[in-house]
Order: C-alpha cells, then sequence, then structure tokens
C-alpha cells in the first residue's frame, strides 16, 4: 500500500555533509561580497509568467517550470481554447506563475519596481535557487543555487575591477586556484566588423566559442555554411589562430581593430581594466578572445572562471549588461555582475579534497545514557557546555553501550562521555576521545577546558 | 509597451535590511540547533505530487502549488479527460509535482528514502520556504520560511526536554521573552473517554482550542451542535473552567483522569518533562489544556510558544507524532519536532525594535572617488582594508561629492574617507564620522585601527 518515496527527476536531497558543506561554499562568498559593500536581497521563488517570458529566447520559454492556477482553472479557459490551442500557448493559459530561471531577471524586476527605495549604484547579491526544465544529466539538474553579485545604475570600469577582485577573494578563500579570463562584447563587434561581416556577430562569436570543444577546422566549416565567404574567413583566421600573451594579443588588436571604432573603445577598456588590476591577483587573467558567453545579453566585459587543477566548465562567469531593466521600462542604467556556480565548486572541492574538516559544525560530545538517575545529574553539566558553545548531544534512550558508542561512531561525534555511580559519587566524568582511543577522568571544569581547545 | 513589474500575489521582496534581518533569525535558530546536536539537511523545493496529496486533508490538496508538465501535456492526457473531469482531477493529470508545502512531510519521505545511510535516532534540522495557495492576508503568504527540528526513532522524552530547551535557548538570543505551553493529545484523549464520548476526540479539541478566541458559551453551544448531551457537557465543564497553576491543574487531573487509562499516561508524560525542565528556563513554562493544535498529526506532547509582551498568534510550536513515517511504509518510528515561523518571529523583533544594529553587517567605510589619480592611489589601500575584513566600497563614478555623500548617508555607512591631492602628497586619510560629523587626517595604519573598533 505504501508509496515508494522518490523525489522528482533532476532535484537533489542534501544530507548534513552535504549541507553542511554548501553552506560553507554560501558563506565564503557571502562574506567577500559584504566586504566589498554588496547588500543581501531576496525575491520570491514564484514570478508572475509574463515577467519571465521572452527573456531566455524561445527555448528558455519552454524550460520554464509553470505553476498550475489554482481553483477551477477548467471554467476559467475561453470556451473551445482547449480544443484549438496546442499546449505551449494552454501554458500560459493555464499557469499564471513560473518559477524563477535565473536570479538576473527578478533582479531587474526587483530594481524598476522599488527605484525610487534604492540608492544607485546600487550593489546587491542575491544567494537563492533556480529552476530549469532541462533534461537532467550530470552536473545539470533542475534546481540548483546561483549566488549573484552585480551593481546597476554605473558606467564606471571600477566595477568590473571590483568584481574581479571579488572573483580572487572567493576563490582564495576557498583554496582553489583559478584562472580568470576577460574579453569585451565590444571587440567581438570590432573584429565582426572588421572582416566586413557586422551584422554576423552572434553566428561569429558562437563560432568562436567552440574553439575549445571542436577545433578551428570545424569552427570554419561552420562559419561557412553560416554564409562567410572565404574574404571574411581570411580575415577573421589570425584572430582565431593567434597565440601569445594577453600583451601580445592587446598589441596585435590594437592593430587589428584600427578600422573599428566600437572594437577600439573594447580595447580601452579591456586595457584600463587590466591596467586597474595590476598584480593585485592571486589568480592568473588573461585575455581570452574565444570567449563569447551570452553573447545577446552582454555589451562590454566578459569574464569567465576556470578552475586551474583540473578540467572542468566554468564555476563563475558574468559580464556587462547595459539595457537589463530597459524590458521593465527603465532605460538607461548600465549593469555589471557576476555569478558563481556552487553546484561545479562544490565538485571542484570535493575533487580536490579541499573542503575542511567539518568537525567543528558537528557535535563535539555525546553524554551516554545509562538511565534516569545519570541523566538527571548530567542534564545541568549539558546545559552549561551547549551554554559554553560547545555541542553537546545526550543520547536520549538508555540504550545498549555499544548502540550508543555506534551512533557517536557514524555520526563521526569526537568525544563520548560516560557518567555511572562512580563517576556521580566522585564527581567526575570519564572522557573517551574516538579518534585516539584514549580515555581520562575529568572534572566538569577540566572537561570544559578539553573541549574548548580547537580541534587539531 | 514596457510591462509594469509586479510580483505574484501573496509573495514578497526582501530588501537588504529585511534579508540581513531575516538571516539574523534564521542564524540564530540555526546555531541553537547545532550546538544541540541536530544536522541540517535540504529537500527539493518540488516533491512528487503524490507525495503531498492527501497529508493535509482536503483542504490541504487544494492548497498545494501544483507545477504543469512540462512539453505536450495536452497530449498525454486521456482522451475525453479534459470534457469529462472536473479541475481537482485534471490538476492531478496535468501536474506531476507539487511545491513543498511544509518540512514535515518531506522530511518523512526523506527519513524512508534514506534509511539506510541514516544512524537513528536522527536529529535534523531543515530552514527553507514553503508554499501554500491559501488566500493572503496580513500576516500570511502564499512563499513563507519554516525552521524545523525534529528527531525520530526515540521513544524518550528526553527529547521533548530537549526540544524545550531548544525554544528556550533560541529566544533567550533573540531577546524576546515567551510562555511555552505544554498539553498533551492522551490527556485530550483521556477527557473524551471520561465524559464518556471517547469517538468525539476531534471535535471536543478543536472547540476547546476555540476558547481564547470566542469564550466559553459558544464553545458549549458548538458542543451541543456537535451533538454532546448535558451529561457529558456537565462532566467537561470543570476542565473548560478550571483556572490555577500548572501544579493545581496536575493535582486536578489526577483525579479526574482516573479512569482513563490513555488520560493517566498523558497525565504522567507531562510530569516527568516538567520534572526533566526543572526550573532550567528563562521562559515561563505553562500546562495548557485548551491548547490542541494539530490534533491529527499528533499523539503525545503539544508545544506552543508565545511572546508575552505582546499579543499576537504562537511563534513556535510542535509537539509528539508516532507514526509520521508509516504513510511511507516506515512503521513504528516515533518523532518529535518543533517549528520556528520566523516571519512572525520577525514581526515580534520589529514591535519590539529588538533588532541588533546592522552596522556590523554594513559597509563600515566608503571612500569618495575625485578620479583616476586619486583612485590610483586607494586601490592597494582597499584592498587592504578588505583583506582586514573590513567591508570598504570606493565609489565607482568620479561625481559630485554631494552625490557621494549622499550614497553613504542613504546607505547608513558610518564613515567616509577623502582623498584628494594634498592627502596623496602626505599619504593620509581624511576621515569623517557620519555620525558626529567630527572629521581627523589618519595614516592608513591608524585608519586600519579606527575601522577596526567595534561599532558603539
Amino acid at each position: 500500500m505504501a508509496e515508494k518515496p522518490a523525489i522528482p527527476k533532476g532535484t537533489r536531497d542534501f544530507g548534513p555533509l552535504e549541507t553542511s558543506r554548501r553552506n560553507y561554499i554560501f558563506e565564503c562568498i557571502r562574506k567577500v561580497f559584504r566586504n566589498h559593500g554588496y547588500q543581501p536581497i531576496e525575491t520570491p521563488a514564484m514570478e508572475n509568467l509574463h515577467t519571465l517570458m521572452g527573456k531566455y529566447g524561445e527555448e528558455g520559454d519552454k524550460l520554464l517550470f509553470k505553476v498550475l492556477n489554482s481553483g477551477d482553472f477548467k471554467s476559467r479557459l475561453p470556451r473551445r481554447a482547449w480544443e484549438l490551442e496546442e499546449s505551449a500557448k494552454l501554458a500560459t493559459r493555464l499557469s499564471e506563475k513560473g518559477l524563477r530561471y535565473d536570479l538576473t531577471v527578478p533582479f531587474a524586476r526587483y530594481v524598476v519596481q522599488h527605484r525610487n527605495e534604492i540608492s544607485f549604484p546600487f550593489k546587491r547579491f542575491q544567494i537563492q535557487p533556480v529552476w530549469r526544465a532541462d533534461r537532467p544529466q550530470r552536473g545539470r539538474y533542475r534546481e540548483f543555487y546561483q549566488c549573484d553579485a552585480d551593481v546597476v545604475g554605473s558606467d564606471s570600469l571600477l566595477n568590473e575591477y571590483e568584481l574581479i577582485q571579488i572573483v580572487d577573494a572567493v576563490f582564495s578563500a576557498l583554496h582553489i586556484d583559478v584562472e580568470i579570463k576577460l574579453n569585451n562584447r565590444k571587440i567581438l563587434a570590432g573584429i565582426a566588423e572588421v572582416i566586413g561581416e557586422p551584422e554576423r556577430i552572434t553566428e561569429i562569436t558562437v563560432a568562436i566559442d567552440k574553439l575549445d570543444k571542436i577545433g578551428l577546422a570545424k569552427v570554419l566549416d561552420e562559419l561557412r555554411e553560416g554564409g562567410l565567404d572565404n574574404n571574411a574567413l581570411d580575415r577573421l583566421l589570425p584572430v582565431l589562430s593567434f597565440e601569445g600573451s594577453s600583451t601580445r594579443k592587446l598589441a596585435f588588436l590594437s592593430t587589428y581593430l584600427e578600422g573599428s571604432e566600437t572594437g577600439m573603445k573594447g580595447l580601452e577598456e579591456i586595457n584600463e581594466i587590466l591596467d586597474l588590476v595590476g598584480n593585485s591577483l592571486s589568480a592568473k587573467l588573461e585575455l581570452d578572445l574565444t570567449l563569447a558567453r551570452g553573447l545577446n545579453y552582454y555589451t562590454g566585459a566578459i569574464i569567465e572562471v576556470k578552475a586551474t587543477e583540473l578540467s572542468m566548465g566554468s564555476i563563475c562567469g558574468g559580464g556587462r549588461y547595459d539595457n537589463l531593466t530597459g524590458i521593465f521600462g527603465l532605460k538607461g542604467l548600465s549593469g555589471v555582475g557576476i555569478s558563481f556556480g556552487a553546484d561545479r565548486i562544490y565538485d571542484v572541492l570535493e575533487q580536490l579534497d579541499r573542503f575542511p574538516d567539518q568537525e567543528e559544525m558537528n557535535t563535539r560530545l555525546l553524554f551516554v545514557n545509562f538511565g534516569a538517575a545519570e541523566v538527571r545529574w548530567i542534564l545541568p553539566l549539558l546545559a552549561s557546555l551547549r551554554k559554553r558553545g560547545i555541542a553537546t548531544e545526550l543520547y536520549p534512550d538508555a540504550a545498549k553501550m555499544k548502540k550508543q558508542m555506534s551512533y557517536a561512531n557514524q555520526r563521526g561525534i569526537p568525544y563520548v562521555a560516560v557518567v555511572g555511580e562512580s563517576e556521580m559519587e566522585k564527581g567526575v566524568i570519564s572522557l573517551k576521545d574516538m579518534n585516539s582511543g584514549q580515555q581520562e577522568t575529568l572534572s566538569p571544569e577540566a572537561l570544559y577546558g578539553r573541549l574548548s581547545e580547537r580541534p587539531a
């Protein structure tokens, strides 16, 4: 009769260890955001569907989770709509709300809705889950957290500088070595101009973006199929095949882009950002002309971060977008932001075995329960340990010693205290160190002292 | 053309101050949970709809937010189902997933699904939002957080004792004076037996639950309409009208319940809990026979908490339930838990003006931006302040002084640093205390010192 319990495809339960580790990541990021003057906001999981529709392309509309209208939705549907319309259209009639797909569109909506309460430039961060009806696969989930920091209302490149500092500080705090890749949408536009195909910037950058994955030959094939002639391809080739340091790339571009005002502007921006950053980073910062993420979105700097010690997709990315709030009627507010991918960062830390020891978060001490009399003796001690900030448990049942010890073991509790008749008589506690196996007899005061020592 | 931005009815945006304050509440609760050996878990926002349906009564089924199936849901509907079926039935065909309605059912599902990885007794906490399609009204939202701690796999009353300790510790930490009310479902069952109406326990306790709101006369009317005869009402009256201390109530009940084994068991439980608690609490703990929350759910202790300094509904509640995981096929696991209502706690703290000063969370220092040269001078200083954990900002644009000062003011930033030509020459910073208006000139080292002082 009983249902076999399970959760929806692409979603996850997080047990105690995973939850603690995830909180460690969020806490690191949150601390750095705050330290750089970003303020937290939260928005609802559900947005009005029309706030979300049309913001992520046609494919994105399909991937929005839509919330079925409550009550008698059937009788509220126009006559014959069910017969005549397709699922996609019917979905917008049956649902007025959708689950948040990212944090950027809700943020834009927030800024416009609350513009009179906000002091601009507005530096906000937001750490919340998002939902996408994507086909689940390894490393891709239908519910996952995003950790975003954005500034709106300032064109200054100091914001780009600052986001790069944030990236550096977060990954330093997490002990992950990273390479930060930098590009600029204006440079990509400049390249399209220089090769005489300014309208084809999207195809060109989509193809460039694949260089890493499919190689130069296939990229050229794709571009040719897309309609680029040999003349344009010849002009493009030096960009695709250029190798060398950022400095050499910049020197090359300063000649290559001369004919494009937009391109030269992009170059100037990159130069200024690199100059502001100087040698202040622990991470490596590199100009990467093949970086073209989210092109339709970004208008200036584009940033992407990869872990250097293992091969994995990007673990953080962002850039400048010039008209995000325009879709909600507030024009002329430039924004720039960065988003940390908590799931990928989790995987990196796990693979590199860089999560901190969880002992600090865990219970420090378990009292064995021998029965009512011993419990009475223990309770005041238990309360006072907790008051001193030492996470302590008393096994709730007077179960067999073996069972209680095995609980301590499985939970990874480092100390077990035994209080029986003889201990009560003498007013002492027998303490067992579960790691070393050593036992000692301590007064309550000495017990406080021992447990207050930081874990080694 | 632009859409007017808004959010769904009953949902909320949280600005920087609200988010910080909410995090303060969550952090206090989380710390106490951990301190008592509870471990965090997280479950997905969406559960399979059949996991949720039927768990909250018929009314609850209606209040579940259902997620419309993705893709071509129309063609997957059985032929003629749309014409023949009502919305309620159609909803279960159009939706396979629903948003979590509380944290208890997902927890039960989690325990059964992961029972082989869990060491019992399992003490878990969970702080996550839940969603209900309730009619929104003052203080009632469609999205709100629950903060739950539960133990499953132990019958010991030490768990009840511990949850009461947790309640006391949380509200002490939050500086809210509370009264903890305690009852026991077995006592309510005993009362129903004693008055000769053991089957009517639900009606009786629902009526008793309303005593506070509608008064004795109306409660008696309701019970009479519900089918209780005068004889039963006469037997019930002493319970309804009894006033006095917990001790006197217990004495009264020890006679009154003599004929009911269940009732006497409940009384014994209450006595043991009160005895374990002794005088260890800051809060007042009272036996309250009119407390009957969530009757169909609880099987033993029932706990409810109210703030004493203002009149508001309960801000925390819980109790013992004996067969929660039974619905998912795992029988015989008793559980007991407590749930904190973050929204109501927020309102209490706000009305009593007990939120801590947010200065600690906020940016401590803003550097005024006079232009590129000054910025270059400031950047290393900015970085080193941040490295020392001092939240610092540099205004990103070289805007008018007035605008920059007004930003600092609106953001509540306590210190503003001015670095112009003369400061750069001398290697000093002019620091303005925004609260006192005082200005002083400091070396970088002296600046670190000043900003490291704790806010008064």
